[in-house]
């Protein structure tokens, strides 16, 4: 079973996907996939709904993918957390997780177009196992509990303009990585159970069809429950939260690739996770 | 006039505060005084409701003070903004804003117990200048522009882990300002109009009484409204987002004074705006 959110920007509404394909309207058990419905136990209750018959048949074809989570309160990052990125990057593999931020109104619809910000000369792609939070984590102990903070995972772009993150910012990258439309995710929140282990999964990237980057969450430096677990140390949390864990080698801040530009597409993709696919315009 | 919102943690109501001092019950005009109300044209409702006769007098005797802003979608921080607080964190002044993060449940009211974390050993103080939106800044070009989306200001602490910040960072700051209580924020929301030009304000710190900070808003390196047009090149501030502005110089780093320890107090205030104060206990 897999959480979507359906329909207009803004007018969004809440389906489930079951294992067969079929696509049912969940409105009869939440109004909103969000931080609350997930904080009361909504996803048993979903499964529980969808397996006793009582979610109608949808017909949902031609509706646009919302974000799979409404209004986000953080959404935190997590920096060069793939060996070979760092180094693309130019940087030593960190000992300690690094943080940043993206603001929660960056968060977009998987194939809504991403928009190359005034000024700007290098958009750039990242694609990252998203952590979606069900319950609150504040100074966890164990990988188990950290485990059990998290609801499921999404497909996330983390979008950053290079110039803005790292020659105009004072050394602080939050400063790139904010602008309008810079976090597609989705297509789906996919429950943490039916994922089992988040670190053996395939990440994939490609710009206009060509391969960008390509590697596994067991490649991750931190784990993703040592990243909740760390974070849960210095900052509470809470359900609905989103964690982007950091993305593999591949960009073009490496050098080997061009910056993106209007008229260019994205791709990314995450086993199991689904794929999401943008077209760059113009802010 | 000034907004409050009154009450236990998760219930506080919507109140104003009359020129003459007394306090007026606003639940008729809004549930809530959030994003949603400032963008509606809250304020001049408010006002109008005030002037009316329209809201009754309230009896708020030993309510607690809430943070007069309820769910900011971002808490964006600006960073040594003024050039004496650069100076004694062993910095050059900035040459363009300097930006960081707080997560917004970080907001809690003026005067709640702060937590010092558990494993810090440099919680630090921080009076800032808190600007909230009140309408959306996208691409501001002028500094009348800026202005024009800004609703009110308050006091805001932007509290601060030095060793989370600066030694287990890698150099993102904002691992340090996001622990839970770390932002006190009023005990007011005082409109734009009030208060005039924002860049002539004193603000003062202390801890257990003794003068910490003492300096005015006309030492900023960037001003309020260079700061709200910088930011809106790189990222959307949303009605309710809260923009820290950044702090003058007489915070711990500096070396001169000792860092807060459980059963120590903090008092900040901000010409206009009120003052809070905090006494220290432990996550």
């Amino acid at each position: 079973m897999e959480l979507l959110r359906l329909g207009a920007v803004g007018e969004e509404r809440p389906y489930v996907r079951a294992a067969d394909g079929t696509v049912h309207d969940l409105s009869s058990v939440t109004a909103e996939i969000d931080g609350a419905f997930l904080a009361a136990d909504g996803i048993a209750r979903a499964r529980a709904a969808l397996e006793a018959g009582d979610l109608p048949a949808a017909e949902v074809e031609g509706l646009r993918i919302g974000a799979p989570i409404a209004r986000p309160g953080a959404v935190v990052c997590i920096g060069q957390n793939y060996a070979a990125h760092a180094a693309e990057s130019g940087a030593e593999p960190p000992k300690q997780p690094i943080v940043f931020f993206k603001t929660p109104n960056t968060v977009v619809g998987p194939n809504d177009d991403v928009l190359v910000p005034r000024g700007s000369t290098k958009t750039d792609w990242e694609v990252e196992l998203a952590v979606v939070i069900g319950k609150q984590a504040r100074y966890v102990d164990s990988d188990a509990e950290a485990l059990a903070c998290i609801a499921g995972y999404a497909v996330s772009n983390d979008v950053s303009e290079r110039a803005f993150q790292l020659e105009q910012s004072g050394g602080q990258w939050s400063k790139g990585k904010c602008c309008e439309t810079f976090n597609p995710l989705g297509p789906a929140l996919v429950p943490a159970d039916e994922i089992g282990d988040p670190q053996n999964l395939d990440l994939k990237s490609w710009v206009n069809g060509e391969p960008r980057q390509a590697s596994n969450t067991r490649d991750m430096i931190f784990s993703v429950a040592a990243l909740i677990r760390d974070l849960s140390q210095y900052m509470t949390l809470d359900p609905g939260d989103i964690v982007n864990t950091g993305t593999p080698e591949g960009v073009a801040l490496s050098g080997r690739f061009p910056y993106l530009a209007p008229g260019d597409t994205m791709e990314l993709e995450i086993q199991g996770l689904g794929r999401q696919k943008q077209t760059l315009g113009k802010a």
